[in-house]
């Protein structure tokens, strides 16, 4: 049961358009904060997207999906669970980036994530381009290397663009693996399509034995089937969940930097988190929601409730 | 066989994005004209949405209707249905309400409606928020307690908001129920989704009833097995359909204030109305387009379009 | 004193947003309507593009025009004149253009005017791309060439198009002038600026006596050191007013198919209408606006506050 | 010299685009909190649009300026002043209205101003429609009628709406002054504009001796010496200033429900201010911005300025 | 294997978001370069729209085509096909219509694929709305009719259009059929669908052979086995594919003039393209996207998706 | 007399929104084209904006500089200059850069322009955000520090961001006159204004010479006075001529990453380039347009239409 100082502010009481918006209407608890000893899901933005090789937009995507993130409320319709009354959650507030130096604020946001884990506060990110997951990654998978389920349209294991730069957000799970912060065995990734450069991705997957699931095989086997292998693959270890919003057809989540037509819906981007009962998930992100493609915000409102469907899935995991 | 006075303009006579815009093209007959006696399904806007707790809008929704609704031709392409050749079809115009006060603007809506009773007109609403719908249940409900088929992805079955506030566009079908104007054993509510704050809606339709119908229910089940069950709930008695835009997913609507992801598309939409044969309906309103998140009208023309399914529905009542 | 029947609806009995928009919200009487002969100012919409060479969009033009009218009340603060009051003012539709042949929308359009004018209508258009107001001057020209003053960024004398397309948005006012409609002395052209393909035009207005006066001028004398000597230019005589919504700076009238940097604001724009008064004025247009590039309507809400100016100097001149 | 806590995050060190958008990245200090003591100025947000009688929307309001704020650095470039180094300034947070409830939610927005006079805190609005102003006025004027400068194209004067609605976003002034909130002999409005139903509220003006400066004054004598008289008629008095963003021309401002064109440009929008230099003010709002009506969030940010411009203004007069 | 200088830009050498847009990066090559006589596959737009009866815009198509086309890569990831190193691609251009003047525009671009076919180039067009398709096929089909599999929600067989015009964009295969340059018993049309005027087209469609799918039976049937049967349509013989946007479902591609509601989703609108392997196609069409209902270019990038689906076929057919 | 092989294609011929969209119309002329000797002025995308500290987006600049660059026409109707008969004319491509990498983009960008002076072609290019200058001046700088003509909100002149970021939009011209690429006595920065967070950019101009001109001075003076003196500061020398589109009010501009209120409008925008006759440019850059910030395009065509005005000050000085 969780500390009512962590509930969020009821629309009953404040209607939902009203306030300082935070995510999901919890409290602020800065990591400096005495009271950030007792959160158990911080949910953190890291409004950065300077890895970005296509069209930027992923710094706005934090305010975007805290500003939608109020019409969340408090019960999960479908499945019954109240995160916020199992566990305590609060808003931890953004990591400052760099917006100019890819290095520095890769340090930054491990230094971050570093004294999240420290704190064991299983933490829910708000992105940011892709490359966020790297820095994460590092803080997360520092002592052992994780298990990964990973919804996307690109598989994001490039070697290198522009004749050599290592860090882009095409690139951040080849690092990840190259750094044994990822065990590439307990990798799966699903929704794979669109055009390709070229096969150097997939053949890297191939040679590791990294699970690809592509947008055709999802369809054709259905969400149940697919999510069953996707548990199997991850098995018990420790796993981190990485959702990028372009794994969704870009019809329903437009605001986006490198969309691929012929993705799932939304009703399919929900139940994908849903099926992901019983995994030992130990952190998840949202990334690449880009405010600037979206401005109705239809993406980012989208966004949130997969990131309420993933802390459901947490505060469950963490409840039992 | 209708009078040619009440047939629409042709496109083919004056181009669809030309003349003053009436429902579907449609002569505008206001009550007291002599012609509105001949009238036998009226369409009717509720510009007003005074009882929403969220996100304004849906005042401005008959107008942009009517825009879109020029694109609507003669025939049903799929049931082959040609509703103005048989029944008297007209625009009755809007009620005016009284935007800053919300007991005046239901007294309007309701003292109209009765006149449409009156002069037995069947009635098509274009709204407003839900809350219209209530106004409009104490015109049609008034003798006996309707039954309602009810598309949407709430319950609008609360109790109060804010503190005791009864009139909102969260109550009015709670208020139907305790007024006598539904009977809940003869409602079913189709679609819903999304958070909760709490399941006080949901206890009242079990207390009293009322069949819900969640949306992973419509998915497994698919439109015609859900929809069976639903005429079969309502029966040969009068029954009402109030058909809120947020049923359908808000990628295909995102015109309206309160969304919830992972709905139906735009075909199940309509396909969930051609379903409605052979249901004893006495009356239907379209609820909730809020044209200020869709300035594009790609809302309001689904709209429409379920509008127009419905006029199908109802002039195969009234002609056979 | 005009008739009551004459009277648009008022925004405190219907709320400003209700009602199907007819222009202003006046009675809307076609031609065919006995009511009529007692119109003295008919508004109307020519909704047709088919002479546009670049970005099409103006056959939008009079819906979103009605829409945003509604917006206009019964006063005009600056001048104090009400003119509904004056005289019979009343909606008369849109002439049904034919998109795909220009010859035949001409035709149409002038025969509806010649109707007009046979009832002794006096005319305020809008369009429409530029060249509705060749056939409108067809009919009101037909007698004695017109005097006109026309605002516009560009002068629309072109001999032809696209190797020798005569029919353009282009071209009006040389083929107005060839066709002895207007008066080539007692035209003159106020705003003209931006790039220019060549000097035909320029060289067309010296030969043949027409005023140019540049936006680089207009800023240099003022609104009304410019607007005097227009009124001095076309005299006593019978006067036509073609306003093209271009003449405006794109900031303010975004909504507009081929827009030149650096002209008007809103409030001179409605200034250069003021100082019309006096002006023997027998009928006017307001044309170019163009809806799908501005679907917020601020361009067609500025285009009806000059219509309403526009209205305003033609009671004023009708009633004394 | 204010206490370094109440000093807003600097963009060099967190980007801009970063972290939870207080006002003017502000620190949060709730009225229950005890650093609230020490607040000299409060920025207040009234998420409300109840009595707006024509296009919602600045429910929305405070969200949007808080976002946009967050561009706003800590010097003012113009004058100089640095009002967060002179004065103790925070975000107090919204006022929770009851959408569904207007005389509950005045209620509630007196109740809380109370509370903020009672800790001698000068409070910076922003609304919320124009109604907000009321009651506001009715805490802060509760002892002694106030002066107040008034920035609209709309005197907000008129008696009643929709056959006697006493409460709308076009009657605060006259419920202002009827109730003794405000001094009509200390009353200016500046901006007044565009088309009327009436001079009701002209006549009210004049009867009562508030002083009426229509735009065409206005541009004619320039801000400068408008100002000069705006002053004298305040005089050394408690003065009150109410800028509704709709006095600035919508082209510059189009998030707003009732624009009018004409009106001054974003220079002139913020001379204005810095025009009160010497005015004794004891509060201020910026009301109607609407957030649906310019989804790019421009009106907000030239809100904001405005509202920076204001604070400048307050800080100087609390530390001289 | 093709020419390295007909291969596109790669996104790791120049961004994607950089260069001066062709076709899907491709060379550009006007049809008097000596290098077009190599070219195998050639890339066309047109830019026209003035057959358009309801909401103009398709003239803009191209150039947006062009633009959201810089961010296709070299691979089709479904089916491993590499178009570009199969066969040579370029972009040849835009057929230069006349706005003003139907018959002038059609004998312009009947003149430019006359060309196209005489340097033996196989063309896949980018629309223009679709009265485009008449003049090509008036250069493809002139020494025998042709099939043709045409995917659309309107079936385009109508007569003529407002008292007797016969080209528009709702007759053009009428005229192909009349004309001899198609065969109607191995013409299919799929999706058609929405409200119809009357069923003269389909009167013509059932008296000449033509098969019409309806969206009812191609959602009942499947992708697989409706095309399957379009294959033996057309059977082995010469066939053109004409493929309008707007047989995807609105939501998925706004921006076109005549939407109907109910269509295909995105992963549908390529997999019909999929299914064509096989087809002896000699030419291909994608019509009817019109920015300006979709500035953000979604139905654009879905429409180069299409496109370059239809190339990976045409590269298939060619190399084999 | 330049050679026709260098005019653009008139929009007599081919349509304005027909064809490949490069600047102006003009030929494409990579720098390894031979016909490249012959250019006189080169217009160059630089696309590119990993500087941007606040909102990114001018990467996507070129492109919608080039699409609306198509409705420049030949003549500037204002000085009737016509440039592309004066001198060659030609669009040089895009430099690319790495977005992931700011000091390697910074080489390529360098290396370019080195290249296009060998060449001795003059540059007009098109950013980028501002620290595309930097690199640009490093090859025209190279050989003596250059004077500035800089139109800006913003001085760019901090010493670095974010705790000892040396390169970013805010610090281009403090390191090119660190680097002795501008002499900062010959350097005048007009329209200055908006909230700062410090005065170090000013102690920096005041401290080596620079000349600021904020926009209240400019206001006060006028155009012509101001770049009277403007001209006088720079003198006979070679001088740079760099023009943020941030100079101009964000109404006029809304496609920029910083925007401050109160600036010029669009008229003022062109006066102050025509008012640079006589200078002695060397080169000269249009930076910060960002597209997503202005999906209409707006921004871009007044863009353009200053590059128009550059472009004609640069062929008269180059002709004479």
């Amino acid at each position: 049961m969780s500390d009512a100082f962590f509930h969020p502010v009821s629309g009953m009481e404040l209607p939902r358009f009203a306030g300082v918006p935070s995510f999901m209407r919890l409290p602020q608890v800065p990591l400096d904060d005495p009271r950030c000893d007792a959160v158990q899901v911080g949910i953190i933005g890291v409004p950065w997207d300077s890895g970005t090789t296509n069209r930027p937009g992923p710094r706005h995507g934090p305010r975007q999906l805290r500003d939608m993130s109020t019409m969340i409320r408090a019960e999960n319709g479908a499945t019954g669970v109240r995160p916020f009354e199992m566990v305590n959650c609060a808003d931890l507030g953004d990591v400052g980036p760099n917006p100019a130096d890819i290095i520095d604020s890769m340090s930054r946001i491990t230094a971050f994530f570093e004294q999240v884990i420290a704190k064991d506060i299983m933490p829910l990110t708000a992105g940011g381009d892709h490359l966020s997951s790297l820095p994460i990654l590092r803080a997360l998978g520092a002592k052992a290397p994780l298990g990964m389920i990973h919804f996307d349209s690109h598989t994001d294991l490039f070697h290198s663009y522009f004749g050599g730069t290592m860090y882009t957000h095409g690139t951040p799970f080849r690092r990840a693996v190259e750094e044994g912060l990822l065990d590439p065995k307990r990798i799966v990734q699903i929704g794979i399509r669109g055009t390709a450069y070229d096969s150097e991705d997939i053949d890297f997957a191939k040679s590791t034995g990294i699970r690809i699931i592509r947008i055709e095989e999802f369809f054709d086997r259905g969400v149940a089937d697919v999510m069953a292998e996707a548990r199997e693959i991850v098995g018990d270890g420790d796993t981190y969940v990485s959702y990028d919003i372009d794994f969704v057809d870009p019809t329903f989540a437009p605001g986006t930097g490198t969309p691929e037509v012929g993705g799932p819906n939304s009703f399919q981007a929900l139940q994908v988190v849903r099926e992901l009962e019983g995994v030992n998930i130990i952190g998840a992100d949202l990334v690449e929601v880009s405010p600037p493609f979206d401005a109705s915000g239809g993406t980012a409102f989208l966004g949130v409730s997969i990131m309420f469907e993933l802390l459901c899935v947490m505060a469950r995991r963490i409840a039992t």
